[in-house]
């Protein structure tokens, strides 16, 4: 089905990208998204509310009535209503708004932040419009291919961490902060990903020489993730590359910054173009 | 020698994953595994352990019974006997059950508690089940060729972090924490994982240049097995894709993501089915 | 515009690295800027600057002095004195010498301090002059064709650190040091890089839960940028390889340690010399 | 100049790794190391050297003699004398045992344990012998390739953390641990390496915000020596691969793992043995 008169023209300017308005739109957005966040950010600053507070709460429900009018209107534009309602974009555009009118009913202060948060995950709707959208794409299709191995890999992750959890439960004890196996598991966690807090940290002997081996399979175990994804996006390259094809004498193989045919001279399409 | 009958039904469910019931059969046990193993952890937790002491030791037993009789049943039919109760699973199998019935001898809580974590390990087998072993099987094998490699890259780093620990021990002496060689030897692993507690930490300024050294090497030297297994897993894929061939036309080098021949257009077999 | 006469001469020496003259020149430069940044670095210790105080501020206008005529002579033989003062490098060197000169009228000691820290970026020059600047170029090359993936990167890390933070506000809340958004966009920051300093850290089961998710996500994630810049680093190194070629008969795909043809004998080219 | 007779028998047990009576001194000699590089870790834990002081004292020098007598025959059977002593394994291996003797002169503690620090240098000496010195020699070739890159990645992390520890020094103070510009580059190193070991960190919003940025950038330099290094590798590997060649048809190309020629059948040389 085919939008037309006004419309199509609001469908060009809110969902499209390829108009000037369409793209003045999405520029205004992103900022006024940002804008919102930062606010959102700056309420949670204990001495700006105090001082700030009236001011951002006015500027709270500025954005929250631009945000609900804009979210009517790309329901009333969609070509397909129902669909984009219940797309991921159109459930987080509803969750945006959501929460500040539900801070009326509730006043609880923790669940208006929680509203606020939600808001949040709007600024991904800012990469839909961009067009680094396309090198997101390359990197989420190798995420994609290399997800079955990633999967494989954090179980094995997780039942390590389990494993010496458990380990320095026993070793240590609930003397050490090790007060159970849960909070073991997070400290084998904490220590494997090579974050390293110190809030909890071996005491013992026997326990040092355990965290000592965690932590160099850990080290060992980094390179996992990042050989597979490096493996997978050095694929990418190379198919993104062999892709690439002359309109002119159709040779394909060209540098992903070269501008003419290496063959004919012929002045290449842009590679992104064809993707 | 081929199974009959019973046993041979009971080995279909119990050991392979071809039928809708050995698929069943597998799905379940993984739960029951995971579920089991939850168990043991929330029993580690004093506060719960005092309210729930009761059930949380009825359900242990519960599964302790479900698991042994599966072990007798894997047993009775194996197609080899005794090469299963030999075999790596079937010495976790025996291990993952034996705990709860020494614990019934010897009433030691740390004993007890031990045998509840060998337990932890039986979601390896889950593992062997899962289609995921597939791709476990491409990391293995990476890891088996860059076998050599990474022990050569094992026994530096344990050399350096003798040095710098004996270094650390001269220069920051007991008095900031570095009690002995080993303990030096243990923050020195500390440091050069980027693991970073804190619980020890250089005061002087000679030390501070010798641990900044240090970091700036670990940093450099994580490069190198993230690098070794890069490579093998790069060269891992190029085999896949290589070994990747037509039915029809027999021409090899398709993508790994493609269904159907790039040649003649003929449905290509499941890439992983051949290996 | 050819220069003649003395102008010519100096420039030579000043600006170029063909001419003995000129890397002496460059070899004193790079050692006054190291030993002038490193005398900074000494008046910044307490104990060294009320004990030799005097000296220090010395030796500081000496070579204030000193990088204030090489700077009006570097403008005396430009080729082009506009470009030249207003390019990067031409703004660095009025910056290293500003401060010193600023300090006479403003005497607070923190704006003195600020003015010796630009000093510092007097480093970089020097990579302008050593031959090491073919290899920055390499690398730096390798980063812009990977600028837009890793800009992706980065926003979705800020997005997640956000969402993280806050949500880690609303679970652990101010009485665990998660004072405000912001603090806690700090705290995720720390953890997903796994640098973990422990000043913040999780205190709650339900916090440790998704700080543990936190850093799991960060450790997957780290694989990311590496992937990006290898991948694009081992096409840089293959396309280098491909670019060598032979003077005589002018076949390529020479190894880069290679030093003559492998097809005819004949001496290779310095593979730098032709970039 | 050929050895003859009883120095031609011992040049071949004690450097040799050909014949079963060299093998097994080898493997003696590394196991000789490694328990008197365990003793002096033992004699520096204070409550061990307390009890046991006099037993580690003895075969301590038990360790020494034979060690020193190693030496002497080491010379005696070397084929060039003066070649062996000042080479890199003839200087470790006097360094190894001088200390023990020079300890009888000076009785300084502190002077006996460098003394005993520097026989743990032996351990490298292992690593010559035995077959896994074929896989360092990779690594070890493609660092050296990596060699400039490196440096220039060093320089470049070294000013950043010179220039955010300077910014740290003016923005945080001597108040919060920051003490002079020295220290704040250790942090800075301390952090842009991601250990963070927490006992400096940023108490400032300004701070806390330049703590992060630092982060961040640290965390995406971390990617760059691992792509190198990957690069390098991957490259090794894949001139490793095209180096195998058929004895009979002397047709390159082959796996690594492959153990017959693909093109006619012969059995390959193993890949190793002509490097």
């Amino acid at each position: 089905m085919a939008l037309t008169g006004r419309r199509k023209w609001l469908n060009e300017v809110i969902f499209g990208t390829d108009t000037p308005a369409g793209r003045n739109f999405d520029v205004f957005l992103i900022w006024a998204i940002l804008v919102s966040v930062g606010l959102v950010l700056l309420a949670s600053v204990e001495r700006i509310a105090g001082r700030y507070g009236e001011t951002l709460f006015a500027l709270e429900w500025f954005f929250t009535a631009l945000f609900t009018v804009e979210y009517f209107l790309r329901i009333y534009c969609a070509v397909e209503r129902r669909r984009y309602i219940f797309s991921f974009y159109g459930i987080v555009d509803l969750l945006a708004i959501l929460p500040s009118y539900l801070a009326l009913v509730y006043t609880g202060a923790s669940y208006l932040l929680v509203v606020r948060l939600l808001r949040v995950l709007r600024i991904f709707r800012v990469l839909k419009l961009v067009r680094y959208l396309r090198d997101a794409n390359v990197l989420l299709r190798s995420f994609g291919l290399a997800r079955r191995k990633i999967l494989v890999f954090y179980a094995s992750v997780l039942v390590m961490c389990v494993i010496f959890g458990a380990l320095m439960f026993l070793v240590e004890g609930p003397g050490h902060g090790f007060t159970s196996i849960p909070k073991s598991v997070y400290w084998a966690i904490v220590t494997i990903t090579t974050v390293g807090y110190g809030d909890i940290s071996p005491h013992t002997v026997l326990g040092q020489a355990i965290a000592s081996m965690t932590m160099l399979i850990g080290y060992s175990i980094i390179a996992v993730p990042t050989g597979i994804v490096t493996a997978e996006l050095a694929s990418e390259l190379h198919q993104e590359r062999s892709l690439r094809r002359c309109d002119n004498c159709s040779r394909a193989g060209h540098d992903r910054d070269a501008e003419y045919c290496k063959y004919c001279g012929y002045k290449l399409e842009d590679l992104h173009a064809e993707l």
